[in-house]
C-alpha cells in the first residue's frame, strides 16, 4: 500500500477510474451530523418538494469528501496534498445515485523549492448516467528523484 | 433562518467568526468511516509516532467539511455555492484541537449572466493557538437586486 | 449566537417555528444504537406489520432529543434549563415523516431565589400533516435584570 | 422478553437498578450529530475551560435518552408510555462518568378510562460517586386485569 | 442481568429464539464505515444489478456481529467465549430483511482443565421467510460447579 | 481492484500483512450501537476496574469484523467466502491498542464440485506488542482454471 512515485514518474494523461459507491440517505444524515449542516436542502423532504430539484440533495462537502476518499488508493511516501483548486458542483447528487471517480494527471510544474514539483490530478465525479456531478484539481507536492 | 441578501448588499471587508468546536477522535473515526480513507496518518497511533507530526491528524476533508458546516448559519435564498478556490491545509489539526472559522467578504465581481454576481467569502480556520490551519475561497453565485 | 435575554424581556405569547426535518430510518437505527433500545416497535418491520400502527415508529426519546435540538438556536447566557414538564407523545412518528417545532412562551413565575424567574416555553412538535406528535414544557431558570 | 404485567401487579416500592454505562466523548459527539445541538457546552473544550464546570458536559437529552434506554429491559404488552413528568438535571455528567439507573414504582392512580390505570415509575440516574444526576417520572398507561 | 449458570446446568437440546431485527441500509453503510469494507457487493447499487443476486447484500461480518449481539441477553459470570466454529453464510441478507436468532445447546465436553467444560451453542439466523441465512457454533468455556 | 486469481494460483505459504489500525473508544461505542451488546466488559469503565483485565475491552465481533475488513484488499472475481473456522480470541484488545492483520495461505483442498477448490487463509491479528489477539481460518471457495 506504500509506494514511492516521484515527480518524474507522473505522466500527463495517465488516468484511472474507481469502483462505484451509492450515496445513501444514511450518508447524508451522517454528514449533517458530522458537519452540523441541517439545511432543508439535505434534511427536509417536504421542503425539497417545493424546490426546483424536488428531492433532497447531498451536501457538496459530502460528495467532495467521499470522492477524495474513493480516490485515495495508495500511500505515496514522496507526495503530499498541497491543496485543491477549482472545486465545482455541476449537478445535484440525489439519494440513491451511484458515483465513481476518474482521476487523471492534468499538469506538472516546478515548485520554488527545487527538489519538489506540483503534480495536478484532475478529479472528476460521475453519476450512474455519466453526468459530471463534481470536479476539482488536486495539487500534489511531489519530490523529485535525484540524479 | 431564511434571508434574502442580494449582491449589492455584500460589502468587501464584512466579517464574522463562529463559535469553536473541538475536533475529537470520534470525528476522525467517523470521517474515515464515511469516506473510506483509513490511511495510517489518521488511524494508526503507532505509525504516527514514527512520523514528523508524531500524532494522528485529521483528514483535510474533515476540516473542510466541518468548517463549511460551521460557517453555514443562515439560508440566503438568493445565493448558492458556485464552488471553492485555493483550498489549502496550512497546519495539521490533531485530536483535541479546537477550531473556529472566520468568514470575510474578500471580492465581488460580475457574472456573465447580468442578473448575477460572484461574491467571494474568504474562509479561514484557526486552532486554539490562533494558528491558521486551513483556508479557502467560497464563491457564491448571488442574485442582483433589480432596479 | 450568544445573547443575553433577561426574565423581564420574555413576553407571554411570543412564538417562533423552526424549519423542518425529516425523520429517517437512519435516525432511528442510530438512536437505537445510542440508547440500546432495540425494541421491535422501532427495529422490526415484520413485527410492526402485526401491530395497530403497522410500521416502525420513532423512539419517543429520539423525537424529544431532535425537537429540543431543533429549538436550540441561540445561546442565552442568562438562562439555563431547569427541567421539563408534561412531556407527551400524542401521535406516532413514522420513518419519512417531517417534523417542525413551535416554541411559545406560555408562563413566567418568580423563583425562590429573588434574582431568578422561571420562564416556561411550550414546545410543540408537528408532522407534515399538522398533527401534533409531541409536546412538553421547557422550564428556563432565567436571571432578572437588575434595577 | 415480552411480558404481561397488569396494573394490579405493580406494587408501590418495587425497585430495580440497571448495570452501568460510561458516557463517552463519542456519545456526546454522536448526540450532537443526531440532534444538531453543537453548543459549546458540549463541543468546545476551550470554551468550557472558561466556564464554572471547566469541562464539556453531556446534553441533557443524551442522559435522558440513554437512561430511558437502559431502563427498558422487557416489553410489557399491556402497558405503554403515557408521558414523562418532572424531568430534572441535577448534576452535570462529564465525559468518562459512569451512570446507572434506578427505577422504582412511586405511584398508581386510576385513569378516566376504567380499564386503565397510570403507573408512575420514578427514574433516577446516578453517577459513579452516587450523585443523582437526573430524575424524572415515567407514566405508564397500564391495562387492568379483568375480573 | 448477571447470572451464574454452571456447566452441569446446561442441557443439550435447550433452546431459545430472540425477537427480530430488520437489517437496514443504515446498518450496511455503518458497517462499511466501521470495517473499511466498501466492496461493491454492499455499497454499489448499480453494480449489484449486474450480479446474480441483483441487490446489495449485507456483509457477513455484519450479520455475525448483529446475531451474536442479539443472542447476548444475560451475563453468565461463570462462562466466557472460547471461540467460534463452522461459521457459514448460507443465504444473502438483503436490505430490509428481518432476522431472528435461534440458540440451542448442541454439545458439552470436558476441557483439559478439570474445573471447566466446553458448552457448544448452535447459533442459527433466519430471515422473515424462515430461510437459514447464517449459522455457527459458539464455544463457551464454562466453570463446573464443585461438589 | 478486481482480479481473477484461480485455485491453482494460490500457493501455500504466501503471506501478506496489512497496515495498522488503532482500536478506539469510538469503535467500541459504535460497535455496541450496531450490535446491541452493551455488556459492561465493553461499556462500563468502573465495573471493568473490578475485573481481572481492569479496562474496557473490545467486543470479539468488533475485532473480527475490523480484521476481516482490513484483510479485504482486492475483489477476486473467481472466489467467494465459504465460511470461517476456528475463530479464537487469544488476548483482550484494549482502547488505544493498534492491530494489524497477517494473512497466509495455509491449506488447499478439492471441493465436491470438481470445478472448485477450498483455499484456506490463516488470519492472524497482532497488537502493537506483537501479541496474537485473534486468529481464524477463512475458507474461500475458489474456481479452478480450466485446461
Amino acid at each position: 500500500m506504500f509506494i514511492q512515485k516521484y515527480y518524474q514518474e507522473f505522466e500527463i494523461g495517465e488516468e484511472r477510474t474507481t469502483i462505484g459507491r451509492t450515496i445513501t440517505e444514511t450518508d447524508i444524515v451522517m454528514h449533517a451530523g458530522q458537519t452540523g449542516d441541517f439545511f432543508p436542502h439535505h434534511m427536509d423532504k417536504e421542503w425539497c418538494k417545493t424546490q426546483t430539484f424536488k428531492k433532497r440533495i447531498a451536501h457538496g462537502t459530502l460528495i467532495f469528501s467521499v470522492a477524495i476518499g474513493m480516490a485515495a488508493n495508495v500511500i505515496n511516501e514522496v507526495a503530499m496534498t498541497y491543496g485543491y483548486e477549482r472545486l465545482r458542483f455541476t449537478h445535484p447528487v440525489f439519494i440513491g445515485d451511484t458515483i465513481r471517480v476518474k482521476i487523471s494527471i492534468s499538469n506538472k510544474k516546478d515548485h520554488k523549492k527545487p527538489q519538489y514539483g506540483i503534480v495536478t490530478e484532475k478529479v472528476e465525479v460521475f453519476n450512474q448516467y455519466d453526468e459530471l456531478v463534481m470536479f476539482c484539481e488536486h495539487l500534489l507536492l511531489t519530490e523529485k528523484k535525484e540524479g
